[in-house]
């Protein structure tokens, strides 16, 4: 399976995926999800998949090749993020159609696309297999593909479109470790870009092995830290009474 | 939707469930999901229930009305915990398919079994709308039923088979509270029985409505501790390095 995590903020966008992919429980491999593509130097434009491999392969090399091939619309003559999000939904539209109609199997993926085209506001789009896409909000500054529940609450406890850049990465770490706790197809390496509005040419790339000494860090504090407030909750038998309104048949 | 869990531990059982039913997102009612057998005085039984309303109401009926009408199979002749499992996947079964047949609907429901047989251990089973089930063990104490992946990781860090009957307690109150945030289908009065080993009768019953101060207090106190935690994580930039490995095409 998959996680990824796109995370848009006033200062700019977080980017977090992990690399495992895995056909069946026993073909297990390592794979990076989160592709920069090669532009113009007016914009930057980072693109996260989640499903089927040869899909998502199919459309990093589409995109790629129509750039090569000076296709009038391609990742660098489009004006705005959201016309990239519909010619990325367009090439995986395509890629999917074809597979399913030669074999009816229909190899699904999803993609977020993040970035920022100059003069226009960084931004982020989840766009489905079926070309549609949605970008984020005020209220929802975040979108996820993949194994999206586990680490669903830290996230919604923490991302506001104000928080840092630094503390939207960290959050994104955290949700990737209760998640790959708990789905054993989600895995490291991690990787997390940070960019900060304006900085076409400047985004910080991290990436984490299973054990990096600051992911193991934020994994041991955060347990730690946990484990402290579960010890404090005020305690059930002195705060709350018990009833006898259990139904019984 | 709904979400149930049963914890089985050294001192006895806790089971907690949510309340709301809904058939589409326009027709919402409030239910009660765990009900108690009224038993002969050897035993104690309590089923939690998800999925089809009609179908778990059927149940219900039928399981009464097999001890009303004397069958020498029902929830009071039967030796092992076990086999009232069993038993129960029978019942379902039977509701399930009796509707599949005639409609070709399928009403799908599962159940969680909790209790204790007097001379034998307290213990959770988890029946599949296939009728067959499965019980906990010492690395997996604990059983979900619905909408299970939210509140996984909080059960996941606490709830080892010797947490006390409270603690245990705390914490499914606190992985409910995680899953109604992310999930609008799940919902209050909040139900939790705590189940001391061996004590046939005193199961100690506890039902919060959604305003219930103790509830609050708990949801406050960790948002709390956790917002406390998340700021004194290991900052990022001082402690790791951005490397220059991202993925270009």
């Amino acid at each position: 399976m998959t996680y990824c995590i796109g995370i848009s903020l006033d200062d700019g966008l977080v980017l977090t995926s992990d690399s495992r992919t895995n056909a069946g429980i026993d073909h297990v491999s390592t794979y990076s999800k989160m592709h920069r593509c090669v532009t113009t130097p007016d914009r930057c434009l980072v693109i996260m998949s989640a499903g089927n491999l040869a899909t998502t392969q199919g459309v990093i090399q589409q995109i790629r090749r129509d750039v090569l091939e000076g296709l009038p619309r391609n990742i660098n003559t489009l004006s705005y993020l959201a016309d990239v999000a519909e010619y990325l939904g367009d090439v995986l539209v395509n890629r999917i159609r074809k597979h399913t109609e030669q074999t009816g199997f229909v190899p699904d993926a999803t993609l977020i696309l993040g970035g920022q085209i100059q003069g226009r506001n960084p931004n982020i789009y989840m766009i489905y297999p079926q070309g549609n896409y949605i970008t984020s909000s005020a209220d929802t500054p975040y979108l996820q593909i993949g194994e999206s529940k586990y680490g669903k609450p830290v996230l919604d406890r923490f991302i506001t479109r104000d928080a840092s850049l630094e503390d939207a990465a960290i959050c994104s770490l955290i949700s990737m470790d209760s998640t790959m706790k708990s789905n054993a197809s989600v895995g490291p390496p991690i990787e997390v870009m940070i960019y900060p509005r304006d900085q076409f040419n400047a985004p910080k790339h991290y990436k984490f092995e299973a054990e990096d000494p600051y992911l193991l860090e934020i994994r041991h504090e955060w347990a730690n830290q946990l484990n402290r407030a579960f010890r404090s909750m005020p305690r059930l038998e002195v705060h709350a009474k018990p009833n006898s309104t259990l139904h019984t048949f």
